[in-house]
């Protein structure tokens, strides 16, 4: 086992498009820095974003902001709005855009799977803001469901993997948590 | 687009087991509740730890915890240390364990990747505590490496989805970031 470094191996992460009301429009930006901070509700997601960003103050402002899941079709769109600032691109043109309960908290037709958030706090990091947002709402488009539920194998999400700088595709399901490892309890004292 | 709730969708996420020393004696859980704060040195990362858990108070004591990221091979073992508790199981004993810097870390020979972090802050939420660690050191297996970075590839990570309670393979990279969205820069002012 070799040390590397204090490198971040924290990968792959879901690839995400936040949006944001910035200067009364909206604004995506392509964020795969992401984290889920609890399980239950109100649930708790964090999203980081580097200071030099345009949509932060937006988020700031309008305490609200979008989480949304681009599929394997929108993975130019989506890398587009991770190489170009809102501050000189109209990026939203990309998209049709809806809005949920909180009305500054911009979402993607496109996009098979939004969630909105209410912006719960901030977290001051030296280059860094965190916003930690709560889930208000979660819209998915049927087809990407199964019995109710989001189906990773129809959303076909872009996985983020930074040491290889690039977007993967996601595999099949290959064993069922809290069912699988019970084998092991019989062996195991 | 049909709204299903404050559903959490932010999935697959990797699936670690983090590591802390309690009540002196290394011990190990399945979290997949993580997260990735920042992009830089030091390097944040954030694991959300239902309070009931046993090793929250172990890595409050000694202030460190590690992530380790177990492939496939592991998948039993892995599902098995987040179906028990270390109140009631040397689960530890499933491993072969080393440790690095912060000689409270422990981590997983298994693991091709491990992560020692040094505690920097605790979220304290209702039902939660959010552990910020600083990553200090990264240790990798040299059969998941090219070109000295971690080839995710060759680590085959397990990801997991709380809507399906399957662990999910990852499938092959499909496209390179902050490249292949520049066809669009042409079309979009």
């Amino acid at each position: 086992m070799n040390p590397i470094g204090p490198i971040n191996a924290l990968y792959p992460m879901p690839t995400t498009l936040v949006g944001a009301t910035v200067n009364d429009k909206p604004n995506f930006l392509t964020v795969a820095h992401v984290g889920i901070l609890n399980h239950g509700t109100p649930q708790y997601l964090s999203i980081g974003l580097g200071k030099i960003h345009y949509s932060n103050a937006g988020i700031k402002e309008n305490r609200a902001f979008s989480i949304c899941l681009p599929s394997e079709d929108l993975i130019v769109e989506t890398d587009y709005c991770g190489i170009v600032t809102g501050k000189k691109s109209d990026k939203a043109a990309l998209f049709d855009i809806f809005y949920g309960e909180l009305k500054k908290a911009p979402m993607i037709c496109q996009c098979k799977v939004n969630m909105e958030l209410r912006l719960h706090d901030v977290l001051d990091f030296s280059t860094h803001d965190v916003f930690i947002g709560e889930v208000v709402q979660t819209y998915a488009d049927g087809s990407v469901l199964t019995n109710g539920k989001i189906d990773l194998a129809k959303l076909k999400p872009l996985l983020f993997d930074m040491a290889s700088t690039k977007y993967w595709r996601l595999g099949p399901p290959i064993g069922d948590c809290w069912k699988i490892g019970k084998s092991l309890k019989k062996v195991v004292k």
